[in-house]
Parts: structure tokens; sequence; C-alpha cells
């Protein structure tokens, strides 16, 4: 574990002689790749020792540019859960837990909605670089209404379980900025039931995608998969950019930008090796093909205990529905205990209503 | 019963062979006044032998423009479903339910943001005027989130419950049409789940204000409250406006824009008798005082049967209680059916996710 994450570990612990929360989460838009694992899911793994984990499975989001693939997404939740499984995500520790069944995140996010101006959400720069992404343009009328939420809904993820912290990196900052604004308003408007939450910056390293051209991704399609079989990986790393003023194994070559080298950065732990295989390429002194089967084997040393894990826990479906429906239940039980401080701060407490003397 | 209401009774009877649902609602700003009446109560107590009725009490919806009020809601909502038993709205025929109790609404809104765009929201007539009433710009960016999706929670409202038709005047009509739009889209991208609900023209006369300054409404200190008191009738109706040039109760007066005749028009069912004051003031036959008992004979002979349905009902608040309560777990259990339906068409079921074989 890393100094950092050792900080990370006394602050959550001593706040306030219990764990804070934390909340974080994916979009169920496929199974999980090297890139997922660096950028986010190392992190958690070490975070739930610490803090009171939640992990949102958020298919609602999907919908904001996924509408025609969200009959592919019951799939994706179990295929992504497993990868938590695999990867040492604890269900003892952690709540994983899907957005669309706890309906208090749905009835939190009506009352952040009249919180904010649409002038407020469309100034939100990752609304505009979603935005980008997708083909739309968010100064435009142009794209949905859903669209537009995504921070209020990203908020009210956030919010309903009363967070203190949200693990990502610098980029996810105006989010955070946007619920604290909303956390703020609602405690002066109606009275405080909101911490404000902070970003707790991990920095991580943005894995490229194999062929080096931007960042690992699905769509792009040059990712490596948690899941992948030991011959769809050697296929990949065979595949990947190295050097391409480089014609001969004995010609030296370069490091920079050289995937294959970004690759043992991240995953040979034996620094002294790789440092030692940098010198010998430069030199001309190591072949493509032996410094790709040599990425080969140190990426599945890596991922093959969490693929033994992830396929035990596929043999047991039982488990993995076990798993939902409890973190379902313990999102729904602690949103339920959010949302009755929420009704009670607007004045919406109908209990007494409903209950005769 | 009127020949256009015999009309829809047939209507809503034959379709097919059984009821239909219509859903009308009120937000709950205050108690009921003789303007609610005239415009949409009284055409509610005749369709509910007709029709499947949900009335929605859109508390959400309050938080749109009174924000600072949401502590007066809870008491809003008591006098108001008071006014509606009072007025002979029978809850073994209608369905009285309170909107944020209904999670599947704000569920439903969810999926329906996906299915509009920001322009089409900007676009619809009744947001324009509605912010031009609460003194904002919809083509300005300066209304907040929850208020530019005021349509997409009325479609919710409506295609929750599936309704057939939707009692309201013509000024409603585009709600209307966002609602068959987002149905539309909806069973078009998904698969079929909702019914196209059509709006059920109501030719109610728009009552105005004791001063005849526009329509009756509470912001305006111009309304007689179904559950005034005989001396505040009184006051009011002796405040009414009549004809400013008349000095005298011998001066021939002017019928149009008098208020006093508006409201026998509307309320004394002796038509003749109307008639024959009409041709009495028109010749100065007849003072301002005592038309003005006559309009307050008529009114309290037309409050005094509600009033003391409401007295009775508001001796019982257990019977007030239950049925708030049974309306809410009615309209949870129909929302629930038809939020199956939307789950399994989006593919976001679950159930067998969760339930091991």
């Amino acid at each position: 574990m890393s100094h950092k994450s050792i900080k990370q570990r006394k602050r959550g612990i001593t706040m306030k002689n219990q764990r804070e929360t934390i909340l974080t989460g994916d979009r169920p838009t496929g199974k999980l790749h090297l890139g997922h694992y660096v950028g986010s899911l190392k992190n958690r793994v070490a975070l739930q020792d610490v803090y009171n984990t939640f992990i949102i499975i958020a298919d609602f989001q999907v919908l904001i540019d996924h509408l025609e693939d969200s009959h592919k997404v019951k799939t994706n939740i179990k295929e992504i859960t497993l990868d938590y499984l695999g990867a040492g995500i604890d269900p003892a520790q952690t709540t994983i837990f899907i957005q669309s069944v706890v309906p208090q995140l749905a009835e939190l996010t009506v009352y952040l909605s009249m919180l904010v101006t649409v002038s407020r959400l469309r100034r939100n720069p990752t609304v505009k670089s979603e935005a980008q992404r997708i083909g739309v343009d968010s100064e435009q009328d142009n794209i949905t209404y859903g669209f537009l939420g995504y921070p209020v809904s990203q908020a009210a993820d956030i919010l309903l379980f009363r967070a203190h912290c949200v693990p990502a990196g610098e980029d996810q900052r105006p989010h955070i900025e946007q619920t604290r604004e909303l956390a703020n308003r609602f405690n002066k408007v109606f009275g405080k039931v909101f911490p404000l939450p902070e970003l707790l910056i991990s920095e991580t390293p943005r894995l490229p995608g194999i062929f080096g051209e931007g960042k690992m991704s699905k769509s792009l399609g040059n990712a490596i998969y948690l899941s992948d079989s030991a011959e769809e990986v050697r296929r990949k790393v065979m595949s990947m950019y190295t050097d391409p003023t480089r014609k001969h194994a004995s010609d030296p070559g370069h490091i920079e930008g050289n995937v294959v080298f970004t690759y043992l950065d991240a995953f040979d732990s034996d620094f002294e090796r790789v440092a030692d295989l940098k010198n010998k390429y430069q030199v001309g002194g190591i072949g493509d093909i032996e410094l790709k089967n040599h990425l080969f084997e140190v990426l599945m040393n890596f991922l093959r205990p969490m693929q033994k894990r992830r396929n035990e826990f596929e043999k047991h479906p039982d488990y993995i529905q076990q798993v939902l429906k409890d973190g379902c239940a313990r999102a729904v039980e602690i949103g339920e205990e959010t949302m009755k401080l929420v009704r009670k701060a607007v004045g919406y407490n109908y209990a007494d209503l409903f209950s005769a003397k």
C-alpha cells in the first residue's frame, strides 16, 4: 500500500471515530479493462479498508447516450460485478448497488432539480466535454433534458449516501463543485441535511489504449479486459504500438510513446528489470517480440489471480445475485434514512398526515 | 348533468367494457375557491361516475415557484382533501394521492427525461406562460432545471396511470401534446407501454375574481373559498365590482362586466329569476345592495351543503388520513404495475438478476 493510501486510511478513520463514506461507481456499458483497474478499481480496493464504500452501477446514466443499448445493460451489470469481485472488492466492506433499483435517487433528484438553473448546468465543463464526446453541443438545445441533468443525477448519487468524499481525478472536480453547490443550497433553503462532499484526489495514471492513441476505451476497440483469455491478451499485446522507426531488433529503439513500456511501468513491479529492458531496447539489444512476450507474462501474472477468483464467482451465480440484492437493499435503507431527513427539512414528511392519532 | 357530460359518460364506459382512466389534480398551494369549483371540481365530481379517476396533489410542482412555502404544503393538502370530499369527490370512486409519496413518478420522470430535448421543452407554450406568470423568461437560462422539466413531470403523472384522458381546458393542450410525444417516443424506442392520452375538453367558464380583474386566484386576493364562513362570503360579495357608472339604485345599470351577474349566471340555477334581475337592473329597478344580498343567498345555498359535509369530515381526521393513505397506496400499486412494464421494456427488470434459480 502506497504512502498516499496510508494517509487516506488515517484520514478516513480518524475524522469522527467512525468511517467516513465514499461514493464511486461506473456506468454499466461493458466489462472492465486494465484502464479501469489502473484508473479507479485498484484505488477502490485499497480505500474499502478505510472508508464506508458505496459503488453505484449507474444504469440510468447509460441511457444518456446508449438508449439503443439498454437491453445489454443487465448482462453488463453481471460482468461488471464479477470484475469488481475478481479485482478484490469485498461486499462485506463495500455496498455494490444498481442506480435504478434505488427509487430514493430519483426522488432526491426531483428536489435538487429545483435548486439549480439551466444556465448553471450548461456551464458545467463536464457536461460540455461529455456532449463533445457523444457529438452534441451542450450550448445548443439539441441535448436531451436528461443529459443536461447529468450533474444533478450525479449529485443525487453522492448526496443520497451523505458521502464525505468522492475518489476521482482532477477532471471530475466540476461535478464535485456542482454537488457541493446543490448541497449548500439545499442546506440553506430547507435546513442542514448534507455534508459538503470533497474530491479525494487519486493521482492515477491514465492508461493508453494498445495502439497508443488516447486512453483505453471500449468504444475505441483498444482495450485489454480484466476477463480476457490468455490468447486474447497475447493477441492484443502482440498488436501493440511500439516504435515505428525501428525495422530490426538490433536497431536502437525509442521508449517514449512506446506503449509496451508504458504498460510495463504500470504493471511490472520489478522496476530494476524494467529499467534494464529500457536500456537494452534503446541500444538495440532486445527485439519487439521478446519484449512483448515479457509484457504478456507480466500482465498474465497480474490477471491470473483475479481471473481465478472471477471464474470461481462466475460458477456461483447465486452468490452474485445475493451480493447485488444485499447491496441494493442496503442502498435503499441508507437512501431512505436520508430521504426521511430531506422530506422533514422540506416539510414533505407526511407520516403524521397518514397515521391516525 | 349536462348533455356534454352524458356524452362523456357513454364514451368513458363503452370503449372496452371497462372504465377508462383519467388523471387530474391540483398543486396544494392553498384552499380551493369557487373558481376551482367552476373550472374543474364540478366536472370531476360528474366524471368520477364514469371514469376511473385519479386526482394528484402535486406537491413537487409547488416547489417550482414556492420553495419558501414548502412548509405550508402539508396543511394545504389537508385542506384541499377536505375541499374535495366536501364538493362530492367520492374516495370509493376516485383515488386521491400525493405526488411525492409515489416514488414511481420520479422514476418514470428519469426515463422520460432521456426522450425529450431541451429545445422542445423551451418551446412548450405552457412553460412560456408559466414562466411569465412567475416573472422569469423561459427563453433565458435563469429558470431552474426543475421548472424546465415541468412538462416532463406532468407527463409522468399522466403516463404512470396509463390515463386515457385528461379533463382540462384548451389551454392545457400543449401539455397533452408533449405527453403524447413522450409516450409515442417511449413506445417506439422501447416497445409499447403507454396509451396516447387525449384531452377531454371541458368548456368550463373561467370565473373572474370578485373585483372583476382577471380570474379568481389566491395570489390576487380576490377569491371566495369553498370553506369561507357566511360572514366572509357576505363581506366579499358586498365588496364586489358592479357598475362604476351607477350612483343611485334608481340609475339604469350595466350588466356587462358586472361581476355580480357573472356569478349569478354561474351559480343561480333559476335562469328566469336571473333574467328578471338583469332587466330590473338595467332600468334602475333594483339597488346593488339588494342584488348582492340575493347573490349572497344563492352562494350560501350552494356552499352550505358542501360546508356541512366538509365540517363533518373535518371532525374525523382519522378518516381523512385513511383516504390519503389508501389513495397513495393505490397509486403506488398501479404505479408499480406500470413501472414493471417500463423496466421490462427498457431491459431494466432485474428480478431475475436478483432471484437465485
